[in-house]
């Protein structure tokens, strides 16, 4: 290994460039400071390369094949599609590889330093980047850390990529499953259920951590569930995995059902998501003792900085749920404070989406989590059955439902799960974060006939007003 | 004329059952009122029936055809689509049938009662109600006049609904025009325009009145040109109409350029959507000396409460936009008004949307309308195409920009041409309403990847901080 010979200095450096470190590298460089970008991958990260972006362009393509079923209503007569998945890997790559590109350009606009290579801190000052033979030596002033997490597989399940794959391998498989078996819970294994039943395989989904159901508002959990049968998605609830078995031509999962009852579920290829674990083990954090959970993730304040003042940290690596909403707004904030600013990074309010067939969009808390943070709760319910933009779209399934503190008539929870969710939620995200009381959400004007109605009845239901819903199904 | 032996007496009479009439009669139940809704024709008055919902189920099947371009790209291999528009004429009188009976059904559940007949007023506080030979006369405390609008075409433009067609009867036309020439401007006349275009039809489009330009912010106005140029729709502006012939296969518009020059626009259909005269006529109102402005609309206050105290008007025959939004917002106010309640319709923030490919959503002023205003005026803009979740959906076209008062930061404007414009919408409708600040919409946390996006990063651009915005492109 060759070690360079001098330490060079640098104002701040960032370790890793997926959405964290590429938001706070340009917002950095955009408020005035010289910035260092540490990649030892490609630029994008997880999220861009292998994750979050291929999942989408999966459920895009999934969502257009179940647009298809209402085409002979509207008059557009075609033949029955055929899926070709390798059609569709070639587009993946390809906006992944526009997207990728897209933000080197922006890096090199704003001047941002990319070096390439592999990270450590020496001391709370210094860092080495390893590439190849080299070693260099850079001081800093700040840092951030946003290195990212990696997929993990249950003790007893192995990823080999050829039958059994984790989220970093199944955008490129190069086949539709015959049957598909998604072990897991979270928004990709519910993508990749959803995706490849479009694409035509069948689909079994055995919940991870014998959990008996998904992790939304009770309701969605219901609506989602209702959605999976009717998809003829067989569903595994409470079931314990006790041992995993793969032949050339199938995979095996055998389990415990909760009354202890051996079950087996058999498919031609299995599909995991379960824990995503930091990406801690060389970046030597441990030598400068860096506070961090019992789980290994970096606790932060509400600035993104860890205890040690001039390191920040963002993403998957921190505490808190595994999100690129998270490590985006974190970046900014660690970026704006480093700067000089005073953000803030309030993570209370953060939305969840999953490109389910129909889509989930939710932000704030569920009603149990209401009850539970002691809210005198009111939740009311608008089924998108009743909203004529839905009747138009022939995409009736789902609903908006709100949950309020009683007492004040603030609104607490936006849950949406229907046509237009993912956009629609931003209306929720602000108004939440705007303290918006009922009447906040009531006053203004709803474009007709537009699924941003439902949103609105949601709202007039709490005080029995929905327009579209019968006086006996409104409280 | 079987005239009623006994004047009868009601609540509340409301004389139109369009959105306005029966969101007024269904909130004023809702509200313990008894409640009468006289309509001559069918529930759910022109909007449901013959105008935004029709034109909405047809650029719905247009934006599906938009969307098979992309489809190779998604893995979908499919026959090129041949278009069937008798079936989606059926599909449109089945939702039409759909949505129409859900409301009779809605009116019967909260004990609405619905005549039949043509209303006229007789005095303050009496009307008459004429069906076939009965005519009824029924004494009131309060009514709500919601009887519509009704196209009228220049004067020389005739209808003769075989090639030449108003909004009330191009959804019954049972073929492709060959060449559509569209003369108007306003939103049904491009849902019509880009609806043909994708079915198949050459389009032409003839501003009315000599205009120059559509009526959005001028950014919309451009990119939407050039959406229209690249669709090979050919846009006639500034020129005026002198004449118009019509044979048997063909229609011919003589227009004057403006240097004078004779233009003709000749093709096989011509649909106009001119202007919309409010159904007054038989109303009887000038009995009542009821204060109208000088091109006839009902004058109101901000309940909704015309000059004479009793009787509320909304919706078409009121100043103002003609939309189906301001008519259910007014219907509702009034209700409340004559419940007891004291409620506000404030019109200043109505959301315009149009169903073009891409779609089209605003609210709040305009850059020019700002300035206008007063304001001290400060703009931004996202293009779509660096939104990575427009890059998935392939869908790169659009922008959202951003009107701000520079001295307060207030948002005064937002508007959106692209993928997700309607439903994002309502996040610029609660944000306006809710006199939300720069730092208001870049506090939330937007869900990744998303159309949302672009929204927020519109917001960051007024600061030159979109992050997927090169410096060089941003103030």
């Amino acid at each position: 290994m060759v070690v360079g010979e001098i330490t060079q200095e640098r104002d701040l450096i960032i370790i890793g460039g997926g959405p964290g470190g590429y938001n706070a590298a340009i917002r950095a460089a955009q408020l005035g400071l010289e910035v260092t970008l540490v990649e030892k991958a490609d630029i994008g990260g997880v999220c861009l390369n292998k994750g979050c972006i291929p999942s989408k362009v999966y459920t895009h393509s999934a969502s257009k094949l179940d647009d298809m079923k209402n085409f002979s209503s509207l008059g557009i007569e075609t033949s029955k599609p055929m899926m070709h998945i390798d059609q569709l890997q070639e587009y993946k790559n390809s906006v992944v590889e526009n997207l990728r590109k897209g933000v080197e350009a922006l890096c090199k606009a704003n001047k941002v330093e990319v070096l390439s290579g592999t990270a450590s801190f020496l001391t709370e000052d210094k860092i080495g980047v390893e590439e190849g033979h080299n070693f260099d030596v850079y001081k800093f002033k700040h840092a951030i850390i946003a290195t990212g997490s990696t997929p993990i597989s249950p003790e007893n399940i192995s990823i080999d990529n050829t039958r059994v794959f984790n989220s970093h391998s199944i955008f490129d498989l190069k086949e539709i499953p015959e049957h598909l078996v998604v072990y897991g819970s979270d928004y990709i294994a519910l993508e990749i259920a959803m995706s490849f039943h479009h694409f035509g395989a069948k689909v079994s989904f055995v919940l991870d951590e014998q959990k008996d159901s998904f992790e939304f508002d009770d309701s969605i959990n219901r609506e989602l569930q209702r959605i999976l049968k009717k998809a003829k998605i067989k569903l595994y609830k409470k079931h314990e995995l006790l041992a995993q078995s793969v032949t050339e031509s199938e995979i095996s999962l055998t389990l415990h059902n909760d009354k202890g009852d051996e079950v087996s579920v058999t498919g031609t290829h299995l599909f995991v998501s379960y824990k995503n674990q930091p990406n801690l083990n060389s970046l030597g954090i441990d030598r400068l003792k860096m506070e961090v959970n019992e789980d290994g993730f970096i606790i932060t304040d509400n600035q993104a900085r860890t205890s040690i003042g001039n390191i920040f940290a963002i993403g998957d690596v921190t505490e808190g749920k595994q999100l690129a909403v998270k490590a985006i707004k974190q970046g900014k904030v660690a970026a704006e404070a480093i700067a000089g600013q005073t953000p803030e990074v309030d993570l209370t309010f953060i939305p969840t989406v999953v490109h389910t067939t129909p889509p989930i969009a939710t932000v704030g808390l569920t009603e149990a989590e209401a009850k539970e943070a002691g809210h005198n709760v009111k939740v009311s319910q608008f089924s998108l059955s009743g909203n004529g933009y839905a009747t138009i779209l022939g995409k009736k399934d789902g609903f908006a439902k709100i949950v309020t503190d009683q007492d004040t008539e603030v609104i607490v929870g936006v849950h949406v799960i229907g046509a237009g969710a993912v956009e629609l939620i931003t209306s929720g995200s602000i108004a939440l974060e705007m303290v918006a009381r009922e009447e906040d959400m009531t006053f203004p004007l709803y474009p007709h006939p537009s699924i941003n109605e439902g949103l609105l009845e949601a709202v007039e239901a709490l005080k029995g007003q929905a327009i579209h819903l019968p006086p006996t199904k409104q409280k």
